[in-house]
């Protein structure tokens, strides 16, 4: 039996989603989706040059994943929105991951835009997953209003500082009935491979694997650090201690 | 090109290390050692019972993995030198990981004793692994009296608490000229994928995974982790941040 | 030169807010306060029994402390508003602390509620303390509409976790120009201490107190390490570093 | 009642040792000394010009503060053996902090020559406090041969990055009956206030205090902090809760 993750009605084996963005050539994005395995990548609708005939990210994307466009660039729910629509038209699918973001600096959501952006998305027929600060009211919110996920930040866009928001990302992970994605912030495999032991549905990054030296062999990385996370959390993890426990039993040996 | 740990002269795929105890049934070992990976086990000597026609530990340790008999009960040089002497006179081998304590509550080692019983035992021609505190004037002296590895705890055996010594093991890393296999603590495969990213040469565990619900899949996880902890270093994380950093530029859309 | 924090036009020498909740008996408020050097407390209204000629909160309450009645029990920002008028009404004076929780489990604040009950209570002429996750946005609407200081929360209330949103609140110090005061989950003293060296202008606890063996001592404990850490921001914290550094130059001593 | 550390028969009021070292003049020391309420000051023997009129870090040292003579520069027992014996020969007393340092990249100590000159110094009649690796079996060797205080690392000397040995300083306060001095690493009152809380008997830094901004003030945040801390530890720290927990009844007010 197979553990999958289905979201908008597709079956996803792997956990996780990767971006498009900050690689020294665009080029390099096939081989870092065959080898991170991910099956779902974002991409910024306004990368996407539609008349160029060249250079065209979408070029690089491998058919058969799941494009997930991001209205990164929107400031407020009605220019999401816009952005939304306009990918759709585009042929770029009905999922949509909603970026409302007013804040350039930490490039941190604004919650209420974002609800109103899903609102409106969802009724329309769109698979929405909205970036989010990891605040569980929003979360609650964006459930009624028809999400199909959540995406509360661990840690600032690009920042690769890790979860920093773990106490948060714990509480949505218990209260929230969709799959809850950690986005942003992840720099490293072993945040990944945390975020999915605690229940993480998936993990979307982009900047930890486009800032490696070697991508492909840190997509890998991340490929596999995922799975790990999520396997351990389905063995269920054991207890911590306070104190020792020797593996076997101390007495009886040289000693009687 | 290969990617391979060289202890004692053997090459190892699999910079995993497990262990033998708790589990509750040893048949489940056979399993445990096919789902890792791994091809390094250590066993406590007075577990094996040299007379026993059945129900011996030793009968579910798949052959071709290199045996890492412990000197577990040891609360001195001599009476782990005592053991480890035993353990090859008994056909286990010249591997030896040099366990002395007399701590009972934390199982804590003792450098100086562990120190003499390295020096004796390197000098008969034993492959010392010997277990540690993350000192780095021990890990020197060891060093010196030729020791094949260094093992320094994250946390004290069987606790599940995690790599609690990172700032220690860190220094030790970069300080330490032998490989450096985080032993003890380790209590989910994130911390053993953190470990590997921070370049331990290989992690040993027991506790995390038989404690698990299910042992088996725990021990696939942890084979994962630490592969892709590995394949982390070799890609070279990037930078953390303190500001965020967006994944394509900000300007330029909707907004021109 | 005195360094004050200044809200609602009134000047604080103290930066520890604290509660009255909790304790085993109300008694014990009036040693507290004095201990703790406290000169702001809050209070939930519906804990105050204005018909009651006894055992009232309020009777325990030294006069001259600010008093910041909250809003505890509200549901929306309706609910918030009516309690605090009728506070108001009760002479408990024009402060006032937001709480519109409708979250049981971990008691978290519903932003867009509270920045609606906000601006309705700021523009009465309240000096309005909302309570709030640490969220960027939320904070900068807050200041858009009137009021006082933003309360962020380092870990659920009554936890005693600890600055668990450090990332998060560090971003407000950083982009608020309000003063931002850490309230719920600080569980020590060391807790409040750390907020205030990163800035943060106070801190408001309650359950560390009162949970505590001795409250009173406890309350010195908390009083000392709010100031303490003030302290330490303005003084200027030195930088840390990743290698050490000896006190004195470690060549030209027994060894020329 | 008051709450005194004995050691070598002295009885302290203040739990904050601090060091001479790295200010940018030695005039700085005596309002240092009496803004942080130290009672007891360690200063590297190499330091002291015994024949110098003028200049000499001693002057600067208020008369009836306990000297602690530290063997900063020796490399093995019989250099701190010998250092020890010259400061008291030069009327420093027969207080002595034993440092034993050959790594000079984390001047990281080695604990068995500490535990040799430990004892052949005590045996003299010295109050010993010696510097050490946070090593359980090394401290309880120390406690064997006379020390009077053991004073693990937090992290590496004059680094500021805190208590990033806090797993294995908890074990040495719960295991070892000496007064536990938590020296080097501290870098802000909350680390110190922290130590204080988790039981320690004082702590001993000199870098955070002679790099921040303006070091008297910051002595006197130390000082505080510690104070807090203590305090802290004797009120005895409510509980961490998994869940929120509200200061009053969140039933019975509006809603009914």
């Amino acid at each position: 039996m197979m553990d999958q993750l289905v979201i908008g009605g597709r079956s996803l084996q792997s956990r996780l989603f990767i971006g498009t963005g900050k690689y020294s050539a665009d080029a390099l994005i096939p081989e870092v989706v065959k080898k991170s395995g991910s099956e779902v990548i974002t991409v910024a609708l306004r990368r996407i040059d539609f008349n160029s005939p060249m250079g065209n990210v979408m070029d690089h994307i491998p058919s058969g994943m799941q494009l997930l466009p991001n209205t990164s660039g929107a400031r407020n729910a009605q220019e999401a929105i816009r952005i939304a629509r306009l990918a759709k038209a585009a042929g770029c699918g009905n999922w949509i991951k909603i970026e409302v973001i007013s804040d350039n600096k930490y490039l941190l959501p604004d919650g209420y835009e974002t609800i109103k952006a899903t609102e409106v998305l969802a009724g329309e027929g769109f698979v929405v997953l909205p970036y989010i600060s990891p605040d569980l009211m929003v979360a609650k919110h964006l459930v009624e209003v028809g999400a199909a996920a959540v995406m509360p930040l661990g840690a600032p866009i690009g920042s690769n500082r890790g979860l920093k928001t773990k106490e948060l990302l714990r509480i949505l992970i218990e209260e929230i009935a969709l799959p809850v994605i950690v986005d942003a912030g992840i720099g490293k495999p072993s945040d990944a491979c945390e975020a999915m032991e605690m229940g993480a549905a998936a993990c979307l990054l982009n900047t930890a694997i486009a800032s490696a030296n070697q991508p492909e062999l840190m997509a890998e990385a991340f490929g596999m650090a995922v799975a790990a996370g999520r396997k351990a959390y389905l063995a269920g993890l054991g207890r911590s201690e306070k104190y020792a426990s020797s593996s076997s039993p101390l007495t009886g040996f040289l000693h009687n």
